[in-house]
């Protein structure tokens, strides 16, 4: 891919784009709601992550266009001797991006002295594992979830 | 197990004691450095998670010895229509109180209005697999690791 990609924090503007993302994926489809105007949910959620420090929500743009969305969460831990861990949960329109999306949360985790970067995706997404170890990334853990 | 369990959250004072419970693990045992005085860094850790509203560190006590431990941390997210998770991260001495912990942390997660709570777990730790699944969770996704 020849498109010029340039990253910026995500503002309150872009959050309906986002919102069409996420919901514009074949699991992503089935637990949001694109709807106009947004959910009062999304909103809180956005202002939530933009007040805290140990959250970033980055957008990836060719020209004006989102093309990709990644939420960086910095963590503090007492394992591996007290490291930080960065948890990374990206989107993407098409395939073009995806690697310097994740390089580039790996860039910001190195930026803050991070030990680990994490993230789980769902065992359905077998070209995502794959993509993922291509970057590096073991499938050492079982990601575990409990819905509320 | 009939001893009375008790949660509080864990301060500088204990954290001797936590990080020596963390090391004695078997998996623990490679990545922690249990010397007193403590390394400068697990200090720094525990700061930085005690500073921050989004994180908790709970120990689990029976009178006055720390029998558990374990970090909770809340993360607002836009997926699943903007709903917080809680990402858990617990130790124990002992078999009794895992489920107490959990549980606990469960109930915090509920108390914060969360919609999730997850955590990764090694692969090669196949009883706290079962362990966890007893307790609700599923293990529908890959935890990826990248060390830097």
């Amino acid at each position: 891919m020849d498109t010029k990609v340039t990253f910026r924090i995500a503002t309150e503007n872009d959050l309906e784009e986002i919102v069409r993302m996420l919901a514009d994926d074949i699991l992503g489809d089935k637990r949001e709601q694109f709807v106009l105007p947004l959910p009062e949910s999304y909103k809180s959620a956005f202002k939530a992550i933009d007040a805290d420090p140990n959250n970033e929500l980055v957008v990836a743009c060719s020209g004006k266009e989102i093309i990709g969305v990644q939420q960086i969460t910095f963590t503090p831990y007492l394992t591996h001797q007290g490291g930080w861990r960065v948890r990374t949960a990206a989107s993407q329109r098409g395939q073009g991006v995806g690697s310097k999306l994740i390089q580039f949360g790996i860039q910001r985790a190195k930026e803050r002295g991070c030990r680990m970067v994490q993230l789980t995706t769902d065992k359905k997404r077998e070209e995502a594992i794959r993509f993922y170890e291509r970057l590096g990334f073991k499938a050492t853990h079982e990601g575990m979830k409990l819905q509320l």
